[in-house]
């Protein structure tokens, strides 16, 4: 998902260079530490913006302790995951650019990113309470830490409200602020539009596999990920870049939302069909009644028998049940691992033809923004 | 709190027309008639904006059952209340432009009016779930109502949401645009500031009197509600009519602000001293545990052995414990019934002098605009 290694020193990579193991020990930068290195070097922003924030609320006369709990609100809930989505607002601003940025240009795309990462944390320490979540990125959730729980509601807000203070801060005097402003806020919107129609069409406690479809699976994907996962990050780029060709943005998302659907589906797939030990989680979509890729194909083409079994196991917490539902899964005429494959094949032509039809000075895009984020989903097992 | 009946026809006010009783019969407009017709048409406004948040959610393709949920957390959760601070707006911009409104500058100060109370719509939905309240204005707090529990937080976000959809859809083309998104964000965050300090301060749950002060209930007063109730819509309203004047932002702020405070001190006292026919509830503010004016007046004034009875009794679950505080409230030295009048006056005078030092001419405000604010809090009781 994100846009890593594209731009950075690839001579240095052994992969493409002879002497790669003396190299290695000269420089100290293999790929490994490469990408330690720049999620380090991402991470220090955070740093940065954290005492910002901190300020602020000091500054405003706020006592000792209110301004103790919400640096442990940033620090629990925002830097502790993936940081992909944060990572590729840097990653793409370079690409558009075409050059390493130069530190000043290389703050302000990490600043936008980690709003993007504060965005992803207001919703998960609010979806966590949504979903009764016991752990999340390998800690306990935050409301389940000792005497958050519902207080966790207001820190999810603050959370939230930490991007506007950012954007003000460091944004304000640009020509594209209130882009920027109207991009989080819409994007906010989607993703919680998303969050409502999943939450009503399968809640964990009531099956109801009538409420599913792949037309609903689409539209919640889309909404509830697509949006501020893939979209998102390369439109804040594209604005401090300088784009502004309204239809430089449509290209983008008619690119993207398939790109985020095609990496949802595979995350769906691989909560079934996944070597634990490669996504370090065991899947628990068939318990939880999860609205996943699986069951909507499998729904599809599901034979009156084979519904029946699904209608009595599917989001049982028991996990005879999960097991006979994924029996059926994997059965014809279902056999949801070959229609994956096919899956996956045409998303990876359909999103490379549209790739491939960008017309890049026009729009002042780049082929390679699309295709780095491509080839970090394509055939994923993790 | 609201700037009411300032502009209205006053010529029509029984009581200052001597032929008041026929000119009722003839126009049915006693002042309750007429602030009936003025609710009447500011709530005509969020049928409206309803309307067009709907058709927005129907646009990006959201199946039915989301659509008329979203419907449902709308019209729960915003037009019920007393609707004092979005119709402040309106009469604020009345005051501003010193003639009544026409009908398109009705409908744009009514619909900032209205996204106030969608930001207080957001907030009540989050605090009723983090307070565990059952009702709220007279029916089931929302989150309380069938099958929605937790999923309540993501409906308050869409309150939020709402605000940002109808200011780009209704102002995106002024130039004061980027003011309006911004005293709405930065109002949020403070109002969530404040929220915090509240939560950590008086936990129902885990009674601490060291923790209150009359300076801790000062911050809390002025984040949790000043700014929001009291500041927020004069200062949309200012906006609207064009003021830009940071000085004028400043000044009434200044006003606003021991205003929303003397407002909030009022609240707190009511909760304990006001007649529930009056008030419309029974306070619960000692059961609760909350920093209340009344209880950190108390705890300044108290002698050792009162301080060991409200330590002992305050925040119990209790009416005997709760009776035992509202005797220490009203014996000497504490007194609260007599330092509230004086609290009262000292405020009023305060206030009223603040006001008279406005330079009309200067600013572009006029006094009538906090004046008529004052006249709806001084001495009320309810």
């Amino acid at each position: 998902m994100t846009t890593a290694e594209s731009t950075s020193s690839s001579t240095l990579n052994p992969e493409v260079d002879g002497h790669s193991y003396k190299r290695q020990k000269l420089d100290s930068t293999t790929p490994a530490d490469e990408k330690a290195a720049r999620r380090a070097k991402f991470e220090n922003v955070f740093d940065q913006i954290a005492k910002e924030l901190l300020e602020y609320v000091k500054g405003e006369g706020m006592p000792k302790d209110a301004v103790e709990w919400y640096e442990k609100v940033l620090y629990h809930n925002t830097p502790g995951g993936k940081l992909n989505r944060g990572m590729s607002v840097v990653d793409t601003v370079e690409i558009l650019k075409g050059r390493p940025l130069e530190e000043e240009e290389y703050v302000k795309a990490a600043i936008l990113g980690w709003c993007v990462e504060l965005l992803q944390a207001y919703f998960l320490v609010a979806d966590d309470i949504m979903d009764q979540s016991v752990t999340r990125r390998g800690q306990p959730c935050w409301y389940k830490m000792p005497n958050v729980g519902n207080i966790a509601i207001n820190d999810a807000f603050m959370l939230e409200a930490a991007i506007y203070h950012l954007l003000k801060k460091h944004f304000r005097s640009e020509k594209y602020y209130v882009d920027l402003l109207e991009l989080f806020l819409e994007t906010t919107f989607q993703t919680e539009l998303g969050q409502l129609v999943d939450l009503i069409t399968a809640p964990e406690d009531h099956v109801d596999l009538n409420k599913f479809s792949l037309e609903k699976h689409h539209l919640i994907v889309v909404y509830k990920t697509a949006f501020y996962s893939f979209y998102l990050p390369v439109a804040l780029a594209m604005r401090v870049h300088g784009i502004d060709d309204k239809e430089a943005y449509d290209l983008a998302l008619s690119i993207l939302i398939p790109l985020g659907e095609y990496f949802q589906v595979q995350d769906d797939y691989l909560d079934c069909y996944g070597k634990p030990e490669h996504i370090g989680k065991i899947g628990t979509d068939i318990l939880d009644n999860k609205c996943s890729w699986n069951v909507n194909t499998a729904l599809k083409y599901a034979t009156p028998e084979q519904r029946k079994i699904l209608d009595d196991n599917y989001g049982q917490k028991d996990s005879i049940a999960e097991s006979r539902v994924k029996d059926i899964f994997s059965a014809a005429p279902i056999s949801i691992p070959e229609r994956f494959e096919a899956y996956e094949k045409e998303s990876y032509e359909k999103i490379n033809g549209l790739i491939e039809s960008v017309n890049e000075e026009k729009t002042g895009l780049k082929k390679e923004v699309f295709k780095s984020f491509l080839a970090k989903v394509y055939k994923r097992s993790k």
